[in-house]
């Protein structure tokens, strides 16, 4: 239950709702609603109470803060029907918070350390506003901040635990964990197909199952999802699973896999790239600058991303980066795009991507052709030419993580 | 409300309430609740008589498809309690639909034809399955596919005139229409401050209101919204107040105002160099890449923006750019790099920008300074001094934007 007129007014997106519901799926919890509500007395306690009605647990998110229209305590204790008492330690840390920060702590911020009687907290870890774990009969309701880092943090060291503990009382002991291996290059139904062995397999056992996301232009997640007795079972299952798995889309469809849980693809590359030792150049038509502005978001990546050329116009691929006079959509364009990017960069390795984005043709080349040049250290060029399916923008970003990935697969195998 | 279970298990985010929200809003419709909810007969039906019997009208996104989980249709049909009829003329459409592309028409996409008894039907633009309007007594329930563009699509065609018909036999009659001008450069309270006057003016009045919303890294929006009895009067009090609005603004804070609506800042920079005939190119080293990514996707790229190079290596800077050795996070050397950028893609006016995005120091300057530096044709480098705030992404999101809004203010006024 999210809970702010910004949401309803669609001022801000509701990210958290889909966070919590993805890492409570992975903990085994199941969603069954989600809701979101203004800053208003009445129409909190009444979504509140409907929450609570028709599930075992609610998790409340925003309304936390200290100016009069965050209510969600208020709400809370009116549901619980109990009155709010002023916590001296969380009082305390406030005040604090402030001095720390030579400010004044106002009468408002005093609220935050306002708690229904028979809560327990979630110690903050950065704001003012503790999270809240409050028993209504056999049920509870969970309340943290809206901001999405307090909220990750509060549901990982506050709600999760105490979810387990419910789950063990319950009789649904255990622990469940689960890992998420990213793959680019194979369409749903194509993974669906390598995996049906698997799921097949894992069907009846129950302790191991499987899980497509088609997460669009980052590719098809596929989730193992582990329950055991233990932690260290846990991570065997998933091990154990986790080779089963990377061997049937081996075997299946190649080399699809590039990254695990929250790996994306450029770290991926940027991982290849540090264990060779080599450096890298981009040159990008097509892509504008998307590749290179990927890469530069990893950490660290000064130490192998030397730069890049964006050539947009065609006389900048014929000055800067030594493109042959001539059409710029074609296989030998990116070649020479790709060793124009190690040359200008002084890089070991380029790359050069061009291609039509669309809405019109360009040199008689239909919108999604594009081409990709990859120059290795001591090679002559290899080139690939794609298809891409979408608008203006979509071709652009599948451009972009395609020509990473063929990146990824040269750098994953070995070459002179 | 909206229908999948794959955003309880938050496989994808759900931006249709979001939009829902702010369109509603818009059109003075005040939204008091989302709610999402799986593909769960039992629950969907829970979830419509809750949200019926705290709301004059709901609308329901997703569950329309051809597949055996897609239960919307039946579940409006029990809640109205009325049967299913299958509607010729729409699975003629849907055949039609089939036949045009070459393919079968299977037995589950004929449920599309269905249609609860009393509902009216919102035509399909482009998919098979029609939107639907369901009288419940004096309320509504209205149904409508969970593809983004034809939910929005359907909003517009189905939703809003029969919303406006209600309004007007409410008594609530008349035009309502909002105008979004988009700012960068203050923060929230100084635009409340400088606006103060004009909220003032138009309080009590009721035919006219002002709404702020802090966007992030796309910046502030202020919202015109003008109820009136004619489509002509609503424009006229929005021309009106735009007026007052831009004049308040710029004599309290300065040219902040950089578009109109859907209107970005790249395409508002698209349109100034347009109108002066410049072509553009950028030399890019803190942002790597994101100032001509963004340039590119504005249709029509081709006609002003050259190209760019991403000097994120100091050496790319010294021999592509002609950065001269030494320091590179200076003024010198954002105005070197605009003057490389305009000199290496040949184009007229040159930007630069170098920083530190963080996290940590770099030659002793702390994260978040960054210079911009903007070369204009016959006139010596310009050079800006930035302080951003936030971790890595935030530093080079901000710079991105601050350094296109330094650059359609220096199009936007005169230079020899």
């Amino acid at each position: 239950m999210a809970v702010g007129t910004e949401l309803l007014l669609g001022q801000i997106a509701d990210t958290n709702s889909a966070w919590l519901g993805e890492h409570l799926a992975a903990n085994g919890v199941a969603s069954h609603f989600h809701q979101a509500v203004g800053d208003n007395h009445e129409r909190i306690t009444l979504a509140l109470r409907t929450a609570l009605a028709r599930s075992d647990g609610v998790i409340m998110c925003g309304g936390l803060g200290p100016t009069q229209d965050d209510i969600t305590r208020e709400a809370i204790a009116e549901v619980m029907n109990v009155e709010l008492v002023r916590d001296e330690s969380v009082l305390a840390a406030i005040s604090e918070f402030f001095r720390e920060r030579g400010r004044e702590m106002t009468a408002n911020n005093a609220r935050q350390a306002d708690v229904p009687r028979g809560a327990t907290l979630i110690r903050q870890a950065g704001g003012t506003a503790p999270g809240l774990v409050c028993p209504v009969g056999n049920k509870v309701v969970y309340a943290v901040p809206g901001v999405p880092w307090e909220m990750a943090d509060m549901f990982e060291r506050g709600i999760l635990p105490d979810l387990r503990a419910r789950m063990a009382e319950a009789g649904e002991e255990g622990v469940i964990a689960s890992r998420v291996l990213r793959t680019w290059g194979a369409s749903e139904s194509g993974l669906a197909e390598a995996l049906a062995g698997r799921v097949e397999a894992l069907e009846g056992a129950g302790d191991v199952t499987l899980a497509f996301l088609a997460s669009g232009i980052e590719g098809i997640k596929v989730r193992i999802t582990a329950r055991a007795r233990t932690l260290s079972d846990v991570r065997a299952l998933l091990d154990r699973e986790e080779a089963a798995v990377r061997l049937a889309i081996d075997e299946g469809i190649g080399d699809i896999v590039f990254g695990v849980d929250d790996q994306s693809m450029e770290t991926a590359v940027a991982g290849l790239l540090l264990a060779r030792g080599l450096t890298f150049g981009v040159a990008e038509s097509l892509t504008g600058g998307l590749i290179a502005s990927r890469l530069v978001n990893v950490p660290g990546a000064s130490a192998w991303f030397k730069g890049g050329v964006v050539a947009y116009d065609s006389q900048v691929k014929f000055d800067v980066l030594g493109v042959p006079p001539g059409p710029v959509v074609t296989e030998s364009a990116a070649a020479a795009m790709a060793e124009g990017a190690r040359r200008v960069t002084g890089a070991d390795v380029g790359l050069g991507i061009t291609g039509v984005a669309g809405p019109d043709d360009q040199e008689g080349v239909p919108p999604g052709t594009v081409f990709v040049g990859l120059a290795l250290p001591s090679e002559p060029p290899q080139t690939r030419q794609l298809r891409l399916p979408g608008d203006r923008e979509r071709v652009r970003q599948y451009g972009a993580i395609t020509a990473l990935d063929l990146l990824r697969r040269a750098l994953d195998a070995p070459f002179s």
